[in-house]
């Protein structure tokens, strides 16, 4: 751990570490749900300190973290492949196209990551139970480390998040309570419950380790990428948490003088989960009024990390562009059939998104480009089963397989 | 790479790599399916040129490959994570647990390993069309590493594998053929095939790199491990490949002079699946009858690798051991409740085992024993829903939300 204070990314007001715990106080004395988050806290590193104990040959991430390694939760997270898809990239009319394959976490999701240093910071708090809003995978990954670290987690869900993750995160043995009701209905409820009973909140964005943790992918990329800065990351993009995370990793690093550029960064929405694409693009922000999209992930009307966002994206000299279903669809298969990564269909929007900025000169030809992929395909089998087909079982002799598979040749199927 | 020749596990015969592809031409002249595989093969590496070349500085694990680096699909597997569990080890009294994870492999389960070198092979000998009859793991594996590698994966599957492993691999552009009938009709076919159109098999111990590609965990476990050799291994066993392959890495260490001794390997079973653990404790083979259990990636009648596996257990001085099928699912739930890792079925039987060697003097209190992790538990959500209670939906206030947790706890339910 470096030595840090919080920052309001609101009214830029300094606090000591303990001094605050959630949002800015000034910022978000009125702080209800309905708006983006209002003052998140942004943790400002002595960067010089950093910057002399910095070492290429022996590099010591912790210096880069908000909590000292002796509270980390026993559950490796992160490390996760970091390679170059020349497939994909002639698929898609990129020369330099990279996966960083975040579906591989413990939980099969990034948000492990974020879940990661909460459960340290609560550790060091002595805080026992943590409670969370989530979509699925934040809360699987929450329940995921608050299994390995013997913390309770308290998890609010909205009742139609895919099997998969309710099944998991009570595996992992954490409350879960399926709410009758929106993502943003599960947000108010976790804070509610925080109020009247205490326990640490995890909530995305509104506990700013959420953003730390999920820096450090950001941390990864670059080492990866033997201590190079990629031209540009395609981030699938809800709150704005992970793109927010990828932003500060490389603000941090340019802060320490270990970079001097930033990455830009690519915000990819659903088109009707597209609060923060419309923020970027108007400059006024508007809730989504009816999230509606099979990339459940991303799925949010009321992003809570917005602002945060919008600067992350604007500051990197990054762009937003919005994907419809079928094309996330499609961006699924093509990505799991040219480079062997199945992804769930809110990270197969970034392929959705690269395939639609083919040609347009945002993206150069040349440049290296990284497709953030932010789960795994497993997490929702059910939806990535909306674009494929089945094929029918077969008699067990050779004569009733080739009968077979010269049907479906003739049909022009696999 | 590292020189090598295929020896015969049955009659000891040395052929040069290209001399021969699949089994012992001598020992397999009358292979027929209804029995396991005879006349195996194993690479046996120039071991003097490892010891030589080895160095644990800059450990290049490229030496003890049986297929040359520049042929290797873009598709990086491995490097899972491997660390300690005091908590699943408190619960299961022992005092120095570990867990090698390898359900983090891009396509979910250890299959990806031995995959990843047939298809290097693939490149090798110019084959475009890589066949493999499996379970489901191995064939899901096997089409996403063609995927990367832009090969034809054709895949014979048994009707009722799993839907989450079809739709991953139908996904990942394989040609997929549901076969009805079991795992040994899908293998036989997929023989049959090769016979008469031509491609390169990649059926588990038929293909004897699909034992040196899932060598590699063991490998890492060393590594990983600080150099140590653990005292014991426990792996989930069906067909009897995963059990050898990592006996292989521990052997091949030996041979070149890096190691003085080997891990016990503890072979677990399911109870219905047992015909390896038959062998083992009887010294008498026998199909296990009607193999039935909820552990689908160790359901299997006929192991295909059954002499050579007996053979690393008892080498190793280990054991085998069987569990039901309620054992692991209380394994699945345990292993997620303490540690955070969600483990399909199958690799759950380790840690069932585990929990009954307790006080059994098999495994010593205080021996550092490895728990090998094979594939996701989100393979089959379905199986996990089996062991578990999806909690109804809850209106969006907390005075709703306590009335539901009270009526849990009232329950003893979280």
């Amino acid at each position: 751990m470096t030595k840090f204070v919080y920052q309001c990314s609101n009214c830029g007001k300094r606090y000591q570490r303990d001094e605050v715990r959630y949002l800015c106080p000034l910022c978000s004395r009125d702080y209800r749900s309905g708006i983006p988050l209002i003052g998140v806290l942004s943790a400002q590193f002595d960067y010089g300190a950093i910057r002399r104990k910095f070492s290429k040959v022996k590099p010591d991430w912790n210096q880069f973290s908000a909590v000292e390694e002796k509270f980390y939760p026993p559950l490796p997270v992160g490390n996760t492949p970091f390679f170059k898809t020349a497939a994909l990239g002639n698929e898609l009319g990129f020369d330099n196209v990279w996966i960083k394959n975040d579906g591989l976490n413990p939980s099969a999701s990034l948000k492990d990551r974020a879940s990661f240093l909460v459960v340290a910071e609560a550790n060091r708090l002595k805080e026992q139970t943590i409670v969370a809003a989530s979509t699925g995978n934040a809360a699987s990954a929450l329940a995921a480390v608050c299994a390995a670290a013997g913390k309770r987690a308290l998890i609010f869900v909205p009742e139609n998040a895919p099997k998969a993750k309710l099944v998991q995160m009570i595996l992992y043995g954490a409350t879960v309570v399926p709410v009758r009701g929106t993502y943003d209905d599960a947000f108010r409820l976790s804070l509610e419950y925080n109020a009247k009973r205490g326990g640490l909140n995890r909530n995305t964005a509104y506990h700013p380790l959420t953003i730390e943790g999920k820096k450090t992918v950001g941390l990864e990329i670059w080492q990866q990428n033997h201590w190079r800065v990629p031209d540009a990351i395609l981030v699938p993009t809800g709150d704005g948490v992970i793109i927010s995370g990828v932003h500060k990793a490389f603000c941090d690093l340019k802060a320490a003088g270990l970079i001097s550029r930033l990455p830009r960064l690519v915000c990819a929405q659903a088109e009707k989960s597209n609060a923060i694409h419309h923020y970027v693009e108007s400059g006024i922000y508007e809730n989504a009024a009816h999230p509606d999209t099979i990339a459940d992930s991303i799925s949010v009307s009321i992003p809570s990390n917005a602002h945060m966002a919008r600067q992350a994206i604007l500051e990197s000299g990054g762009f937003s562009i919005t994907v419809s279903d079928a094309e996330i669809l499609e961006g699924q298969s093509t990505l799991a059939a040219k480079t062997g990564v199945f992804a769930e269909p809110a990270c197969s929007a970034v392929v959705a998104a690269l395939k639609k900025l083919r040609g347009s000169k945002r993206l150069g030809h040349s440049e290296q480009i990284v497709l953030l992929i932010t789960g795994h395909g497993l997490k929702d089998v059910d939806a990535a089963m909306r674009g494929i087909h089945l094929p029918k079982a077969v008699e067990p002799t050779l004569a009733a397989v080739e009968v077979a598979l010269k049907a479906r040749a003739k049909k022009g199927a696999r």
